[in-house]
């Protein structure tokens, strides 16, 4: 089956935004099995999209139509894909129901705003269409059949398209395309992808079905076996010893192969399991590894402070980091990350701390303390081990990598001094 | 003159990379003031790779293709575009004295390599090409011109890429094309899209040059204002009494009128510029708040620590929350906002701080206290405003919503009690 994407936008015409919904898109389509052949972007403009989707339609079984199904005028993509699939417009009741609770809801919070007009506009919806509901926003998903042929209508926001992507069209797509492919992640953190794939050469080179693909994540490596059978358990029975091989090479190394797991619901596992209370300490991470920590729902089980000790004056007063500490050894050294993980323990009485202090950049570096060097300390049963990074990259990415690595340092050090609780 | 973008690479078709070419090739065409109606991807197949560059071809004056320069068999971007222009291939000498020179100099620091056969295929170029030099890898991009009409192909790796096409690409299209599009940013939040679309929309129904376009973003709206002219000088002078008029409409709530700004940028200027020290104290969202502030390079000047009070002893602890407001109004409520905002500037002795107590679920919800309830608090000045939010969405685009709303009421508070200092 031929799915072929079409996404709507002037911003990206005029290269305003990175189209990141094309990629996303792209690989969950290879992902169910089809195929692409093309993608293409276009306007606003009713002419030059009613060209593109009839074209897409002639050569492709399904269209995925991305963009252009806001309240605007400008949005004109349900309309031109109505006319193109010879479809009437109707309001349907449902649609506005779910608008009216979003906007009663959005209302309550932004007391000064009022529902308009145009907001009814996206509850107008082509005949016989299958309403895919939106519960980040107030546009429907829709989609169009005809003559064996779909058509997928998608909003624009990523974080509207990909929950609706995946609870709804997947499911549909999966069952127009009677082969599936069907794959198992495995996530593995704290080796580079190199020495990763150094590691499985010989698996990847004698690949045929499944097939192993590797993707580098900042301080992870996720190895996605895939295989392609008549149904799913066919298919699990090809990638079971595949996963078992890579368990045997890569060990610990691995957390998890579960695809919806990430490293951060992991660690927060880990201190559930051994009912841990966790404490951070941040000081060029600026709260981003807390904030990592709390998109695990559930996370205040385990987590109970962090603290952003940005200042000296912060260091000294929240974690008791020692004055001679900061004078001799300065802010961004071993001996600080240190005192840092200790002080946390001892000032909030938890289990285990983290601590990060670096230098993010773009200005503070000097030749003996370069940008992109940053501390990371974990303190465990009284064990505190400090492990010393040199990052490159912009302030942002020196962040992110500090980050996971506070993350694996967390987790491996659970894992070695609470090895026997499960 | 109207522009096209032809991507080719399978990569872009299976999602395994991101198409940034596409972003950067269509901002460095508007501002060069070309049209672009329709950007394409294809993958490396002759004959829907020849069907896409014709029709690109006949409906636009300059096609730019990207990608498939390679020296491998894949790699027929060269070779299609010389058909469809009914070019003949021949050696060019001097691409092939380069080609030469770079890989001399590329084997040096790769001892275990050797140039292969397939690494002259590059040296071959379409008759009466107009030549581009790659300083930075083989390929040599190429502009073949025809009736008026040009093709341009250049390498896909961006690095390759950009270069060539700021040094010898702009100059070429800026010679064609002598009318330029310049545009301004007017940045708003705490309003609105479809409220900002009302206030506007007579400047948008009468809009002819300068355009209005409104991009919505989370808790802010982006408005561009586009002029085409002559020069540069000419389309400012378009676009000044444009943004006037917004300024007028929109007033305080226009946060930067600098494309680059980011609404955290703002914030932290605003403390710099009068002196003020921040603490802030979150609770659900759990650091990314602080974060976000930490994103600005010199933050640390304003910003001394982040409290992340996630259980109720830390609210107590750290920000001196009453034991009996969290008994009888619970942590999620108005008066726990407050009491942690101005305990917060007790406890650490700073001039401003911003707090944030709510539910970002999916558990916790109750009916009088639903999820997406949440409170956001600001002291300043000894004055505390509390504001109540309710928010839609998953998780994390509740604590998303958060965090811009804290900083819109962080910035309203300063520029109410610090109107002066400037």
């Amino acid at each position: 089956m031929i799915a072929e994407l079409v996404c709507v936008g002037t911003e990206l015409l005029l290269g305003n935004i990175v189209n990141t919904n094309a990629a996303y898109l792209a690989e969950k389509c290879a992902g169910l099995g089809l195929n692409m052949y093309y993608q293409s972007v276009v306007g606003d403009n009713e002419e030059r999209m009613t060209q593109v989707i009839r074209q897409a339609l002639e050569r492709s079984d399904v269209v995925i139509l991305c963009g252009g199904l806001g309240p605007t005028q400008d949005d004109m993509t349900k309309e031109v894909a109505a006319r193109v699939m010879g479809k009437k417009l109707v309001e349907d009741p449902h649609t506005r129901k779910c608008i009216q609770e979003y906007m009663d809801n959005y209302l309550l919070s932004h007391p000064g705003l009022r529902l308009t007009e145009n907001n009814w506009k996206q509850a107008i919806v082509p005949e016989d269409a299958i309403i895919l509901d939106n519960g980040n926003g107030t546009a429907p998903g829709l989609i169009l059949e005809k003559e064996g042929k779909s058509m997928i209508l998608l909003p624009g926001p990523p974080n509207e398209l990909k929950p609706m992507f995946e609870e709804q069209v997947a499911p549909y797509l999966q069952e127009k395309q009677p082969e599936i492919i069907f794959s198992k992640m495995v996530k593995v953190c704290g080796v580079g992808e190199s020495m990763v794939e150094d590691q499985i050469r010989d698996l990847i080179d004698s690949q045929t079905n499944p097939t192993i693909a590797t993707y580098a994540k900042t301080g992870e490596v996720h190895l996605r076996i895939t295989a392609r059978a008549e149904n799913e358990a066919a298919a699990k029975k090809l990638i079971k010893p595949v996963v078992k091989e890579l368990k045997i090479r890569f060990g610990e190394k691995i957390y998890t192969t579960d695809e919806k797991k990430t490293l951060e619901e992991c660690v927060i596992e880990l201190l559930k399991d051994r009912k841990l209370e966790l404490t951070t300490v941040e000081s060029c991470t600026g709260g981003a590894l807390t904030a990592r920590l709390v998109n695990v729902p559930g996370a205040s089980e385990v987590l109970k402070q962090g603290l952003i000790t940005y200042s000296n004056k912060a260091k000294r007063k929240f974690t008791l980091v020692k004055k001679s500490t900061l004078k001799t050894e300065g802010a961004v050294s071993a001996r600080t990350a240190k005192e840092m993980a200790q002080g946390a323990v001892a000032s909030t009485s938890c289990d285990v701390s983290v601590s990060v202090t670096g230098l993010a950049g773009p200005d503070g570096g000097t030749k003996e303390k370069p940008v992109g060097l940053v501390y990371i300390g974990c303190c465990c049963k009284d064990k505190t081990e400090v492990r010393e990074f040199h990052f490159n990259g912009n302030r942002s990415k020196i962040r992110e990598q500090a980050v996971v690595q506070a993350l694996i340092l967390l987790r491996e050090s659970i894992l070695k001094h609470y090895y026997c609780s499960l």
